[in-house]
Order: C-alpha cells, then structure tokens, then sequence
C-alpha cells in the first residue's frame, strides 16, 4: 500500500507523454499532490507548487515519486543525486521504471543508511500463482484496448468515478504502474513471470463477496505483437462480466509500430468477446471509450454517434461527455431493475 | 549450453506427467542419461540404472537434473537434502523449475563451497526486448496444443528428426525448461516477464537466411485459462508459416481443471491461425500429431483416420506412425517441385 501525500518529480521532462504517470495522479489523486519537483529545463508544468525537497517534507509529503520515463524505462542519470537529496529530506521514493531504484548501488545505499523505504511498483508480489479461471463470486468490468496508451486507465478510473457518484460501489484494480500509484496498491501486470499473467489478475480481484463491480484497468491490446500475451493472460485471469473498449480516434498505426493498421471495432470487439468467454461465458461488451483528441472538435461528436449506431453500444469521449452512457448500459445489462 | 552426462532426479514422483522433463531428455538424449535417482515412495520407473550420488558421478554423470515437478514449479522440501548431497558427491545440478536453485540458502551455499555450478535453466537471458511482428527472413513451424502436456515438444524433436532423415535442414528451438535440457540451449518462455513473451521468440528464432525450417516448440494453449497468455505471446513472436497441432486423445479435461472441457479441433485450429495471421498472414495448419496413449489400441488408427477425413489434414501418432505424413504434407505445401 502506498498513500502518499506526494511530491511529483518531473526531473527534466520536456515531452508530455514523458510524464503521463506524474499527470494521472496529479488529476485522481489531486489531495494527495503536495507539490512538483522541476530541473532547470523541464518545459512541464502540472500546476502544483514547486517545492524544494526540504519544504515538500515541511508541508507534509511523504513519497516522491518519479513521475517522468523514458523509452526503456531507464532512470535518468541526472535524477541520481536529486533521489538522494529526497531521500536525505526524509521523503521516501516510488518509482515505476523498469529500472529498480534499488538496483541503483548509491540510491539503495542511501535509503538503507537512512532508513527510508524505496517503492519499486513495477516488483511483482511474492509467491504468484497460475491462474485457474475457475468461475468465482463477484462482478467484474475489463477495459480493453484496439491498442496501448489509448486511455484504458483513464476510462476505469471514470467509470469507478461515475458508478460511485451513482452510488454503486466500484473498486478500481491496477494494472500498470500508475495505476498502482494513484489507487495505492496492485500489480503491474506486465513485469510479473508469464506463468503467472492470469494467476496475478485473480489475485488482484479475487472473489468479491459484497455489491457492486471490480474495474480491472486492462492493458496493450489482442492486436499489438508485442503486447498481446500479457492481454490475453489479463483477459483470462479478469473473467470480466462486462467489456468495454478504449480506442483513440485518428491513431495512423499501432503504437511503436508504423505500417501496422489498428484492427476494425467489431473484430476487437469481437476477438476479446470469443477470447474472455473462456473463462465468462457470460461476458458482454457494454460501451466504448473513445480519445477524440485527434479530431477537429466538429468531428467529435458525429464520430462517437456514428460508431455508436454502427455497434449498438453508447460511445464517448471520457473526456469531453464522460462515461454516464456506458454506466447506464451497464445497469441495463446486470442490475435488477 | 547444458551437456550432460546426467543424472536423472525422479524424488517420489507418483505421476507419470509429473516427470516428463526427466523422461523427455531419457527419450532424446539417451546416451546422455547415466541413471536415475529415486526416494521411497517413488512410482515411476525410466529403466535407467538406479544410482546414488557418488555411484553416478563414479560412473561418469556430470549434472543431476531435477526431473520432477509439481504444479507451481516450486521445489519439494525433501529435494533438499537430496541435491546438497550430489553436490557433495561431486555433481552440478540444473532444474527447470520456477522456484530457483540458487534461491535455496542451504543449495546456494553448498554450491558455492563447492565450486559447483546450479543450472536454472528457467532464469531468462539478460536484456530481451519487447517484439515487434516486423516480417523477417526464413520459414518456420510452431507446433501448438489443445491443452498443456499433449505433446508438442515430442512432436516438434520428432518433426526436426524426420526433417533431417530427409536431409531438409531443421532446427528444433526449445521453449521450455526440457527442450532447454534436452537441446542444451534455448528460453524456458513461460519464465520471461510478460512484457517480453514475443520478444523473446524473436530472440529464440531471428531471422533465418539459409534453407530449411526452424521448428518451434509451443507452449500451453490458448483454450488454457493459465497459461494461454504465453500460447499467444509465443504464437505472435513465432511468425509461423506453418503450425501441427497437438492433441492428446481421450483426455477427460483440461489438464489440471477438471470440469473444463477440451477444445474442438477446428475451433482450435481456426483460433490458432486467426492469432497467428497477425504477424504472418500466409500461416497454414499442416497436420495433427495425436497421442493415442489413452485408446484402446483396435481405435487408435480408426481415431487418426476420422480425424484426418474430417479436418482435411494429415494426423498421426508420432510415437506410433511417425510424422512422415505431416511432413509430407509440408513439403507438398511450402517446397517448391
């Protein structure tokens, strides 16, 4: 569990999707944001207050977390000494990188010497299990993607947002690093053993025993190569009662991946329903989630209604109508009227 | 590289699946297998020479293999004791399971006063990337399953044998801890972290720019709930262009998960070649290797026979008829006449 409050280094982020993991939890966790950490150079600005490290801890944070990456995921070199100086101000540090802060000898060295705690969210829990797919008790909802980074977190965190302010009790479950950080506990599901992609999604939703959903924030997508194991495994291990898919309108490509065209939506719907029926035959795709960010805003709303005649699903913009439709189907679909 | 002389480590194994690693490298490396070490209790017999520790290394073995395994790849207790002792005696060892030799403080220790080395054959090489699906140069064969442990690495040895009994040049690429033991290299793929299954397949079998076939060893299955994250990740990083599907004939259900039922043939096949075309559209399924183990031995033939008229392919037990069929069936496919 990790609760903050948190200080947000930026470091020296000049890209905006550098610090997608700083912004996601400056925008679900804004109580728990104390302020940001900026080197000379950095050209993002989150719109928190720019702390020293001793004035983060005066004003009471408690973790910084590096909140920009890279390509690789490697820790940059620059932010050595600043993780230190953190750590001598008496915050601890969360970092989702591939790159374990512990494996950095001089950060580890510090951090033991001073007794702080170095989160590296992207460590699998101990002692996984494979999955069973064996049915069990509760509802659960899977985002699921026509690609990466098209806005699946996003998406369950306002569909938990929606369903709570309807007073439908929701619980988010992590699956990435930043969801980690923003909920404060589950498991980056790309990093664990590939024995194990299933037997990790069951335990990080396992039975659930009271009213209302678990939204599982899905991860890559059937039709990425790179990714589509870990999907599949997430799928399985989900056993989903309710789909519903992420897409970002106008992408040319697969992410990463030029040349390579995005599937159509009824054959990714269609693929994740024949694949999560393996372990829910019940399982029913429920809306879509669109980023119309691309389009000119003329463009946007025809875009969603158009798909949403061609599919017979509620399709929105998370963003720009919210995701009130969907939750409607969703009651439509399971709850006792 | 792994070589052998080895000892194989069968502990009180009661199930005949339970030690297919050590029966796998009895079958394919004969001349490498000096004996077998069983405890009280043990039911399973390879018609090795039972040896103690100092009798196998006094004959020569030069690796004791853990040759059982449990669900969960973790290593019985009473192992322990066992593999301190054939390291005293002389002996390295290697194991494929999940839990790690090294990892054992009493194993590790030993080993290390010793100047012994543990084979994990399970950890993963350094510095694998993620996939891409980019197409690349030479013509390879996966061989994938309706279930877990129905064949498919005997299958893919025994395609490489009768390939180069024909002198096409063939090379089988192990994708598990047995094949890894068995062929003295490769990646158990199941182990890598999820984030790189495809990757590491490309890894296994770049691209290949001379004649002949690299034969893929599958994994798992995509009907499994467990594992079917790993079928797929392997399956997109395989870029087959040719896939033998393998079936255990009789089997009541999937293995491990009673209840669950097995996949139906065509389903399997027309799911495996619809995941397949996303990084090589012109993949064909070339035949069905069937273990026929569990018939009555007047229906086995009848089994293969319907088999084959229904599905239009070649089906074979290749431990009773061989592949030559399926491999015909290859040629008359994918060589030019």
């Amino acid at each position: 569990m990790i609760s903050g409050p948190y200080l947000l280094y930026l470091g020296e982020a000049a890209d905006p999707i550098s610090v997608k993991t700083a912004r996601g939890i400056a925008q679900w966790r804004p109580d728990a944001c104390i302020g940001q950490r900026r080197l000379p150079g950095c050209e993002i600005d989150l719109g928190l207050a720019d702390l020293t490290y001793a004035e983060a801890a005066a004003a009471g944070a408690k973790i910084m977390v590096i909140g920009d990456a890279n390509a690789g995921g490697v820790l940059r070199t620059s932010a050595h000494p600043e993780i230190i100086a953190a750590l001598e101000a008496g915050l601890d540090v969360a970092s989702g990188l591939h790159q374990r802060l512990k494996d950095v000898a001089a950060i580890q060295d510090t951090a033991q010497r001073l007794g702080r705690t170095l989160h590296d969210v992207r460590d699998a829990p101990e002692g996984l299990k494979v999955g069973t797919g064996k049915p069990r008790a509760g509802l659960r909802l899977l985002t699921v993607g026509t690609d990466c980074s098209v806005g699946k977190m996003y998406t369950s965190l306002a569909l938990e947002q929606e369903m709570r302010a309807r007073s439908i009790p929701a619980d988010f479950k992590a699956t990435g690093q930043t969801g980690v950080l923003i909920s404060g506990n589950g498991i980056a599901i790309d990093a664990v053993v590939a024995d194990f992609i299933s037997g990790a999604v069951e335990q990080l939703a396992p039975a659930r025993n009271v009213p209302g959903w678990d939204i599982i924030e899905g991860q890559g997508s059937l039709f990425h190569p790179s990714y589509a194991g870990v999907s599949l495994g997430l799928l399985h291990g989900a056993q989903p009662h309710a789909l519903v898919l992420c897409h970002e309108a106008g992408r040319p490509h697969i992410r990463g991946l030029e040349g390579r065209p995005l599937p159509g939506f009824a054959e990714c719907i269609d693929a994740n329903l024949a694949a999560a029926r393996l372990t829910n035959p019940t399982v029913r795709a429920i809306g879509v989630s669109v980023n119309t960010s691309r389009l000119d805003p003329r463009e946007r709303r025809a875009f969603c209604e158009n798909l949403s005649d061609t599919l017979g699903l509620p399709c929105q913009d998370p963003l720009i109508d919210g995701v009130g439709q969907i939750v409607d189907n969703l009651i439509a679909c399971f709850e006792p009227s």
